[in-house]
């Protein structure tokens, strides 16, 4: 079959490799429709991870099931269905507490797997016509059939919960004010799911007209930190106290508002500012515990400078890790069904397979116009 | 001052009454601006209460403070401020736990006390010129001067909040279905919540087409139960499982969808079936320990036979009680300021205090166009 | 092998039964240790069921694993395991949600299965020398190994998981006040788990003089309800208010405190009074939808008379329906490895499983020193 | 009247200051019987504060009313009553969702208030003979009259609420494992508190033998971090995961478990390996956002460069910021008289007021025996 694999820093390539195969009788095989691209792919393709040449990307995925292990119960051929990024068991006691993203049985010796990712366990990626999904009873979401919705359901494999987890993370309620740092996909939804939470005001904050354009198309208030203080900007319309809630949508590679360069702590800083004593933070923006392009020895360590007296004299909470999209694809799904929810607003290009090099350069080049990319497998 | 008084079953009259003045250092008088008549008045109104001739009606209250006892801190005069119906005090443990409709200090001897209400303390109501709030700076919510959204904000003193809190004792949450019984409204006022919160689907149960056609105006669907069963309705509507969660908008006054005269478990037991199994009802629907018009000898006892068996199999939880206002009145005014919310599509009169004995006699017959009054006194 | 088969009403006989084998790929078989009999099962037993000859009884069931189906992957041969009483899928959205009570794959048309009952699905019961457990990873909870805190470890598959859901049904917290109904197995066990909550107090209402000489070694406070009103006993110790939580470990074959015969709701309608506004009941004690035995027609269809009105007026909740043992078996089982909790305490006979017969008999006759008996296969 | 004034860096005098009085109607006077010394009034004895000679210390205050104001409804002269360490007005938007700590009335431009401490607000310390309580509805909580349990209630001021807090905001829940940090008084109560909530095990992390002594007293495991690694002393007991949840009872004057001088993130950082993936952590730990004494540039202004990389990946939580005395002080009062809880465990001294320069002192200088001082205004 075809599948986007990685080759070196900045390039990939769209090869014949095997197909995949049922391994276990918990397994099915998906025929994808859907694979989507996703920002965290960008940290492996630019080098900036251990990723190994030969892997196969792609960790949002959505198709058809092919093929169905002996094990299987619920799940049947035919069937569409969409896959959370992360792989989990369904048994282990994280994933009993509702911590799928921190699966203890799918990735020995760490806790999360993923498909197509380093260091994630052996789980190819959907970018490609065929995936072999484990513990598919678990790991498959079930979609009415035919193709409607499908880039809204394709958002459910990873950024629609992720954003939404934010808001969990914050524990966004109705009538509250929340600060999103970062208009990116992750942002948008994480300001889209503030609104389906019953937020009063929505902050998103970036510099790319393009992002803030649809940042105010949801309803959200547009924070370009280019032309001010972001901090100031949020006391200023909230009377001079912070919001109530913050999230950081950026991570790791985040700019400073003044000045050049990355500043890897400038988004959880300014948070700390933003948000108003008594608040919480939810944090889905990447941070990881070694990067070798960080901008100095603390920071190649996942060592950074934060504010923590600060947050500790306003008594602030903070949430992170990545999303646990088991706990929330279903109620988003039915969400998106009843007409409740279009998250593909997000979703800039569709294009076929074949295009994913270009796709992928153009999307790391922050091309204008390459906000989110949707591949298709043509088949 | 004028005052809306009770005289005797089916009558009440507009009569001067003696000013409200300070009584307590930490009281306000505040001139009303509005006063809205609640369903649960009515009760008082056709004598099915041991409210006694004298009485001044009215716990839906908003206006200008007038006057401010000494030990007021955060309330001056001229504030415009809307009060819960509950008076509290704001420090008793209940209050503590945010059961402020359960105060164990202004009504003593009982958990909780009201404006206006019988057996609810010795509060006089608002419809009036003028109202002695207790504890002001617990009771009072302040309001952006002037007076713009005055019908969305009177709301914030019981229903909406009261439709809110359904809604919370349902644990409504994204993505879920909800089953609201009663179109009236609280009903109304649940439904539109619910959506606040996230629902993707919203049943309203009626036989009224005034209500049900407000209820799809705000999008939920809407269910007349004289057509069929309304727990087949929603069945048929969710796949044969029934609503994941349900609200009991109606009370102890409820009909039978079958047959004549008042079933005051009806409600609750359709409702037993209407939600699938794991679900939470929250029932802010007025049920009482003593109802002389009761159909039969346990219903003036406040015995209903509910199909606990059935509910226990289903493994149902029930949150009952009036609303603890104070909870949530902030976070609501704050999406009425935000224009995330206009509660006011449920008003359907607006009137000068002098006109409350016809409407009230208008209103419980429920004529036509009759659904929810303001009274503004003249001033 | 040897099972306990249940003939008629009032007789179970040790019989040979055919081996159980793997069915399906998440299959083991279990070769049993220990097998309680559990008041539950009674409700059979005195053939106030539907339940058939022929069935084989137990769903409170540990031992060591003997054979593993080929889908399996974290339990192994030789592993010692003891199983929630309910059988669950672990991937439905009710066990997706932590409602392993009310799983909707195991028992098709039906929330919920469990081994050895009537109407909760194929499954056999586990008095008997092997059982075989479906979805193997999800329904084993792992034991060290060896036989270490056996008799505690068997009160894991139903008795105390139950009793604790009842605390958390009512969300029985620190410095709280509990009055629990029943000190029966399920009722101690409801009072023990209240203390590991850390409750300030519990009251313990039953009229055996045994089980309330449990419940005082345990430390709480025992309520002979024949001797006085229980309702009037709790309220004179907690300064006339009633206690914070109620626990409702008695069910539909409730005996009124004063007269004979079953009164079905008379633990209901104590608990609305015995708790004070504001408060939470917990309710694992059994209620059915029909009742041939039921001593009035509603009755017989689970319908009962219940003081809504009081519960509502004193704004109570009520949480409902049977252990979704999985959520807590786990940190219930680490509290009787770290040596914090003893649940064996209830335990009054261990004996062998061919003196079944005979166990049944003088637990359903409730005689002396048959509280809470274990059965072994002997092997 | 006397009181303990701060005069200069090391130094304290009892000296004679003017008595207070009723400043607003809903004060009141309260004559102290107990008032202790807490580790944070030695921040400012130590003068790494920027407070000024003239201040009265003590916030851990109790003692019998001695006068009322007109306001104040619920408390009465003779009345014995405790007081929360923060000082609040109930009714703000913070008090109103339970964040006492964090009043937005008592200390105008700032969110939190306290008696005697240095930019907490206006209000005079309890190291005195007479205390002025502002608001005093709220924020004084009754006890039995008498004088029993005095060591004990006197902690329902500060320590025993904040190490029940530190549990509060790790989550702690019944089975759980809690790693500790830091064995002094507040370490104490927060190992304490997790047993009352049901913690199977807990580890005191310290390196005083008298307070890892206590430690074990009370059913904990003690780490000294002197002889290994306690990371890896807790993974050893856990089976190389870590604990469940984390609390950090030190803050930043944390001292490295290598080498030697403060090392401000030591403690977070150790928590942050020494907690499992999913784990929350509970930061009751002071940390400042200016500390002038502070190791380095970015330490003197709150700024510690914090393992956030490895902190994500294992998606932890964490809860900073002071305690919300009154959110817990009722429910811990209720475990003391019903003897289920006994902090006083932590107290090493009981001495006249007149000693408080000797007793701050031996308390700063870690003298053996000084680990919590009860002082007592002879009257």
């Amino acid at each position: 079959m075809q599948a986007v694999v990685y080759r070196e820093p900045f390039k990939v390539a769209v090869e014949q490799v095997e197909d995949p195969r049922i391994e276990h009788p918990n397994d099915v095989i998906v025929r994808i429709t859907s694979a989507a691209i996703c920002g965290s792919d960008l940290h492996m393709y630019e080098g900036r991870t251990a990723a190994e040449p030969g892997i196969v990307f792609g960790h949002e995925n959505l198709g058809i099931v092919q093929e169905v292990g002996d094990g299987v119960v619920s799940i049947k051929e035919g069937d569409r269905v969409v896959m959370p990024f992360n792989v989990a068991c369904g048994f282990c006691k994280n994933c009993v507490a509702g911590y799928t993203g921190f699966c203890l049985t799918v990735n020995p010796g760490f806790a999360g797997g993923a498909y197509g990712y380093v260091a994630m366990g052996p789980y190819r990626g959907g970018q490609a016509e065929y995936l072999r999904v484990p513990f598919a009873d678990f790991n498959c979401l079930k979609l009415p059939p035919g193709n409607e919705h499908e880039s809204d359901f394709i958002m459910l494999a990873d950024i629609f919960p992720t954003g939404y987890h934010a808001c969990e993370l914050a524990d966004v309620s109705p009538g509250e004010t929340v600060a999103v740092f970062g208009g990116g996909p992750v942002g948008l939804m994480a300001a889209y799911s503030a609104f389906i939470r019953g937020a009063s005001r929505v902050f998103v904050v970036d510099r790319v007209p393009e992002r803030l354009a649809k940042a105010e198309q949801i309803g959200a208030i547009a924070i370009n930190f280019e032309q001010d203080d972001p901090v100031e900007q949020i006391k200023a319309q909230t009377n001079g106290e912070g919001a109530d809630k913050g999230v950081d949508a950026v991570g790791y590679q985040a700019v400073a508002h003044e000045g050049e360069g990355e500043a890897p702590a400038a988004v959880l800083n300014s948070l700390i500012q933003a948000v108003r004593p008594t608040g919480r933070l939810g944090i889905p923006g990447l941070y990881v515990p070694s990067d070798p392009g960080g901008p100095d020895e603390h920071a190649k360590q996942g060592m950074l400078l934060v504010a923590i007296g600060k947050a500790f004299e306003k008594g602030l909470s903070f949430g992170t890790g990545q999303c646990n999209v088991k706990r929330y694809n279903r109620q988003l799904r039915d969400l998106i069904i009843a007409g409740r929810a279009q998250p593909s607003f997000v979703v800039s290009n569709e294009l076929p397979l074949t295009q994913a090099p270009e796709a992928y350069e153009k999307f790391d080049q922050r091309v204008d116009g390459y906000t989110k990319v949707i591949l298709h497998p043509v088949s």
